[in-house]
């Protein structure tokens, strides 16, 4: 694995485990371009790596994300286009490239959610297969008080907790607690001090209980519901289950089963 | 802004605020061919109107909806089709296109939901962006009780609470109230006779302070999701999102927020 | 009404309803070929048979089903494809062509949850209409823990709970039981020993108030929110609608509602 130099981002890799902290605690680290683009260059630097298994997605400082940088926002207010491209439009389109990449990621990707947890970090918050929540995090779209719609996270809050949900969190900016946010379903746990040491570390040990081939393949399989009809959906499982049957994950898998022990894959950590 | 007359709706607009009564109290407000009309002709007059930020929708006498009225559609039973149209399937089929505007109108949209809120007026209540309920309103889909489908409501009640509770629901008949309602997603907010009024002042002033054309593009971008590919919902919404960054709404609320003073639009009401 | 002879389901006809038991406790009722091919030859018999209004599936010993059956499936890892179709990728998606057909059956569906609800069973619980549990059930996704994706249930699973629940049961193979599964949205009753036969009867009542085909176009509408445009979804909605004010049932239910009685077919049972 080799992982891109970056200066937003600190990435700790722990055996199967790619930590992601978020690191402009001065800012509740807000995303700038430059954070944006990391995000971007460390998913793209791991998506063909079957080593590193997870990802885990938190923020330096006590808070997630306060979402983008009002800042860098202010800034592009006055950028001209170029060559009928709007570069206010280009800059924010990214950003939905960037956390439609984290979604599809092969990897089991996790997020920690403290503190701020607003705008576009509500919106990495909504990709990630397992969110452990604070009790005392702070979620909130609270993008239309600024005079703007919250874009690219749009789609994502929508998928996650439905449309009626992610309208009225939009369009009222209402802040809630990381217990109304399990209520809702934008994250899937909540911990406070003392427990998130243990729910981090026992959500690991079930994901690597799951063979990581086949979790890649599900994931891919899922993420294709509601955008592609269904026959297609159920071809395209059938295909990957075949492959997965006749592969080296299968054959441990079922011998594991009959043999009454763990897979390989279970002790890798 | 200048709203049609009606005779089964009762209009109060209040500053940016229009009221929208049902009117027909005797029959629990049973929706005829002339109210479908005068919702749809009261939501066409308001369509471009930026200056009305919030519908609030409820019923006259205590009652919300009970639906379609039945004397009107057994009235239909012996309409003949006309021009090989059938007019009880182009009856309704225009409460779908009624249903379906009001769910894409600009405006932040509330119910007020008391008493009967079945058939019809349940498919309203799906639509609208905050739904309110008293804890003893009684909620239910009663259509395949006499012998018909919930048609044109069927995809709204889907879309609000999925479709494996829309099923349910449809397939018994089943009664239930404001708290139960709730829980499945129905409506946002419960509350007594006591806690109403202070809801729904609660609920204006969050709405108010969210910009208003940062709301009604808020709207637009999401109700796209699942209706079109995910990258072409990413494309609106980035031009959206740079119209909105060049617009007046973000300037003010840019500057409102570096200044740390409520934006203009919040002190509108 | 001709039942195809089975020795995998045990097939019981009581009235307006068909019991269907999965009959292979000596292995928690794991599906093989056989069973599969029989489900489907049930369902495809009463496909056109409106005698039947409500089919009751459930699992012979006290498990509903363990899924797949393993031996079965490690058998097939050695069959070579034939004239470039493979066999297991057929194997597989054969089981996605029965629970699609499962969950289009224009009859009323209940599940009854005991037991093992795991796999392939699991599946077959999301798509029945009505999902009732044992509190003890056993729930979960163990396929990724043997190396193969969830692979057919998959988008059943995910239009049942949605994409986020969905990707974390089968990323972590994580278990749970009623309770859990009703929080999930999996199921819709938790029972226990003492009030399970009342649960169910109290549910045929329930259906039993609801027209057959009245019911049967219900399921038909709601059950392409999503794959189809909605402004198709709406149009086909008004046709159904027509047919069945013009027909038999809407007569009877409107003439019952007006004279205060139940109509023909809630006495049927």
């Amino acid at each position: 694995m080799e992982l891109p130099a970056t200066t937003t981002l600190r990435l700790e890799p722990d055996r199967d485990v790619l930590h992601v902290w978020l690191a402009r605690p001065e800012v509740r680290n807000a995303m700038n371009g430059v954070l944006i683009g990391e995000l971007e260059a460390t998913f793209a630097a791991i998506a063909d790596d079957r080593s590193v298994r997870v990802v885990v997605l938190r923020g330096e400082g006590g808070n997630f994300c306060a979402g983008g940088d009002v800042k860098d926002m202010v800034a592009t207010r006055s950028a001209p286009a170029v060559d009928g491209v709007d570069p206010i439009a280009a800059y924010n389109r990214r950003f939905g490239t960037v956390i439609a990449a984290i979604e599809r990621a092969p990897q089991v990707t996790i997020a920690v959610l403290e503190g701020a947890v607003l705008g576009g970090g509500f919106g990495l918050a909504c990709v990630v297969d397992i969110a452990i929540a604070k009790h005392d995090a702070s979620f909130g779209l609270p993008e239309t008080g600024l005079g703007i719609p919250p874009a690219q996270i749009a789609a994502f809050v929508v998928q996650r907790i439905g449309l009626s949900q992610a309208k009225r969190l939009a369009l009222t900016g209402a802040r809630f607690d990381g217990k109304r946010a399990k209520e809702l379903g934008v994250v899937h746990e909540v911990c406070d001090d003392r427990t998130l040491n243990e729910t981090i570390a026992e959500t690991l040990t079930q994901v690597r209980r799951c063979a990581p081939a086949a979790n890649a393949a599900t994931k891919a399989i899922m993420q294709q519901v509601g955008a592609v009809p269904l026959d297609a959906v159920l071809d395209d499982a059938a295909a990957r289950f075949a492959a997965a049957t006749r592969g080296p994950e299968a054959a441990e898998g079922m011998l594991a089963f009959v043999q009454k022990r763990q897979p390989s894959w279970a002790k890798d950590a």
